[in-house]
């Protein structure tokens, strides 16, 4: 395989899957020319008259969309760990004999380990998307025939608006679609929320199949995904396991490690004047992003402000900031509990939005930039504030990107992580896989201390009186060090089993194989 | 200039503003073939990092969007007569001194009468969209250097989808935005409804200008047009005239022929079978068709029978009907009145739609279809029940497409037209311009007799022994010759002046010049 270097000094291979890869070229730097990706014209006298789209079964649908060897499959992880979908899509491909196709989800879960078997018989040639778990620790060890392509939410609209993934077909699990095939997540037994994780391939794929194990009756409103983009629609009996879809109950960390990362991140906002009239924010759903949004409640209330709006993944947590008017608007891109459903369906002032809205960076603008604050986690940080979210230090692919890097361009960026988890540091000379440049990075947020970005210069000046426990990133990591001892590298194999894009579709790193 | 004959026998221009044309090949018959337009890939690193994309002034977005001869203009038609900034944006034209302009509006109207001017000197070669009254009677009498292209709201979607028209610049007016682009007709000094009219200039044309008399703060929520899309905003004091973008209030017609040929046509649906539970309908907001909806209320509450939904245009009588519980659904196209705006924005059962989502032909599917029974108007009718309805029997072109065209798959098309106008018959032996052909066309209701199209034999069933008076074309034509006597044909030059397109962009028919 060969290499090339990239702009952030990183070893990339010129080649992945048979295309020619555009290294990484630095934040804004590449300009992409031509045009987006163009779908066939299709002619409303191919679709029956009456708009009724519905055919016998999945496999039916797959047969008239015309599956094959060597075709892209797409899939939406709404489902998240209670995803059934994906498993019968490519128990059918088996069924039906066909090789070498390519997986795109939007992301992988545990549950989609029953299909580490179709990854060894040739059913499923790779996945590009996240790889969470089983499959990630498999393809670590280079179970995969393909490489591995991890891009971000936004990545993966971008990669298919661009054209430079062509969907073949894809299988867009619905809660509620018509027989039209407009569709949305708000109601029945898999119930998730929104599908905009499907948007991009419910424009651009070939073919567009709708799933549902709830027909409801002509229009299914809202549509979420629009039926005049689709194909077939398919009843089942179950899409998922309502329990692992969705969280009866989201929950805030108990960790007093976790909460003291929590409250000094707040506390950092409150100092440096980001917490004020009009704000806006972005925190996930994980124990500590939660409890930062509770301890930025607490400032809220003492300080009388509102924010404009908060950038989702929603939860019980932000929807009872919406309903107390504490927020004017949820901008959501996934819904992480019942409440979270309740209140998109409900109320007006809880929008579902895309990765073309929020993190789609070929497009003219998009919402991440628009963002006062944003906390994100690492698996581990380096001296420039370089970022790793994807493997762990013994060089395990075990994440996906997520929003992660679409987020990076928001206002400002604040990581709240542990200096160091199982005694192993996370500050390093270097990250085992770069995710995020360290100059779009601006706080890294330990228990043990809070490093500034030497670019920030107006939060280095606005918090220096505040009593924060204000150091270098140096200085943090000599106490890691110090604590934990100097970390070993992770012992790994030249082969390349992944490919992690940046928001503009180069490549910013790769993921090499472990060494067993 | 050459012309050849197409499937329904019109004479047509074999070459259209310099480009080949496609003849009418019959109702779905054409099979389109190749890709959708595809517009360049932007990039978010060359708009600005915080989203706030206004600019100083029209002329300054203008000019930033490379303004310049030849270029194609678009403008929606949501302000209707009211609108201001067509006429601006053509002025700004002519003070840079550009020439020879395409404008594409979805439709124009009396107020822009302004624009003749810029006809005549150059600045524009031509329109491409209705030209209600006044321009229309300019360019009947030849005034337009160009050829007028006229499509129906789903025709207009295909073009642009399609790439037939490739728009330079769009400039949306937005009666609410926000920096960054995102707008809705919902609120404010200009409130029109919804902006469904811009939505393929937004998402295909090269540059995106929005223009807004009602900034307001990000997120601007619902986002009918997309802030991703959009490349400039500007500030003005005025969109238009608030009185006559929208109106105060609606009437029913209250000539007694009319309400007679309203009571009719609802007889002959009850009569028919139309309206029974879970039906839907499209009815316009012309004086007869809201007299024709009140009579559906009036027997949907005798029989105990809701719709499922209405397609709008909508206005206060359906409104009530929603809110009385008549109707589960308005799926809107645009509103009419102050009352459609009001529950447009409150009612999550009052839904915006598209041409995409109604009438693109070149979709997988559209919502017309669905519809069980629409309710049209005409100018004329033939025995074989094609009809016209941008041109008068005199020959002058004077009303858009609209939807009509498109409306025509619904699964009943009724026409209640007058058998004469000012002792000119309507049912003619040909029509002066073929926009609808007559397959498609199902009933024609006059107050002198309905006549039944022969294809439709189950309506003929349906309705035998209902009392209602059932003729054949033929007889109404016989009476309404005997009392106007025979009508002249209109005298037209051999210089054609408009051409007609069908939904799948061939050409129906050809608009000729009126002989001075």
């Amino acid at each position: 395989m060969k290499t090339i270097s990239n702009a952030a000094g990183r070893q990339i291979l010129s080649e992945i899957n048979g295309e020619a890869s555009i290294p990484y070229q630095g934040v804004g730097k590449y300009k992409p020319e031509g045009k987006k990706h163009a779908p066939s014209i299709a002619s409303c006298s191919d679709y029956p008259a009456d708009g009724n789209k519905v055919v016998k079964n999945l496999r039916t649908a797959l047969e008239k969309a015309g599956l094959r060897d060597g075709m892209t499959i797409s899939t939406h992880h709404h489902f998240r760990n209670g995803d059934f979908l994906a498993n019968q899509v490519f128990d059918i491909a088996k069924e039906m004999g066909v090789k070498g196709l390519r997986w795109f989800p939007s992301a992988s879960f545990p549950c989609h380990e029953h299909l580490i078997q179709y990854l060894q018989d040739g059913t499923i040639q790779r996945i590009e998307g996240s790889m969470n778990g089983p499959l990630g620790h498999f393809v670590s060890e280079g179970g995969m025939e393909g490489t591995g392509v991890l891009r971000s939410h936004g990545g993966r609209y971008q990669a298919i608006q661009d054209g430079e993934v062509l969907i073949d077909i894809t299988v867009i699990g619905a809660p509620a679609a018509d027989q039209f095939g407009n569709s949305n997540g708000l109601s029945g037994d898999s119930a998730c929320g929104l599908l905009g994780f499907a948007l991009a391939d419910s424009e651009y794929a070939d073919k567009v199949i709708v799933v549902t194990d709830n027909p409801v009756e002509f229009p299914c409103i809202p549509w979420q995904i629009q039926g005049n983009h689709v194909d077939y629609v398919v009843h089942i009996e179950k899409l998922g396991d309502p329990s692992k879809i969705i969280s009866g109950t989201t929950q805030i960390t108990k960790s007093p490690d976790r909460l003291l990362l929590a409250e000094l991140t707040a506390k950092f906002c409150q100092a440096a004047g980001i917490i004020r009239e009009g704000f806006s924010f972005q925190s996930g759903a994980g124990g500590t992003s939660l409890a930062v949004g509770e301890y930025f409640r607490k400032i809220m209330k003492e300080e009388g402000v509102r924010a404009r709006f908060a950038r989702g993944g929603s939860n019980k947590y932000l929807v009872s900031m919406l309903e107390e008017g504490l927020v004017d608007y949820i901008l959501d891109g996934q819904t992480f509990d019942l409440e979270g459903v309740r209140s998109m369906a409900e109320n007006p002032g809880h929008v579902w939005s895309s990765p073309f809205t929020s993190y789609n960076y070929h497009g003219k603008g998009n919402f991440a930039g628009l963002v006062d604050v944003v906390i994100l986690g690492a698996t581990e940080v380096d001296l420039e504030f370089n970022a790793n979210v994807v493997t762990h230090s013994d060089g395990y692919l075990l994440h996906g990107i997520g929003g992660w890097q679409n987020c990076l361009f928001s206002k400002t960026v604040i990581l709240p992580i542990p200096l160091f988890r199982d005694r192993v540091p996370v500050v390093r000379d270097q990250v085992t896989t770069l995710c995020g440049p360290g100059e779009l990075i601006d706080v890294v947020v330990t228990e043990r201390g809070i490093a500034i970005n030497p670019l920030r210069t107006d939060l280095i000046e606005a918090t220096k009186n505040s009593g924060l426990p204000i150091k270098t990133m140096e200085e943090l990591k000599a106490e890691a060090d110090r604590i934990c001892g100097l970390p070993a590298s992770p012992a790994l194999d030249e082969k390349v089993v992944a490919a992690i894009k940046w928001v503009d579709g180069t490549v910013i790193d790769v993921v090499r194989q472990v060494s067993k």
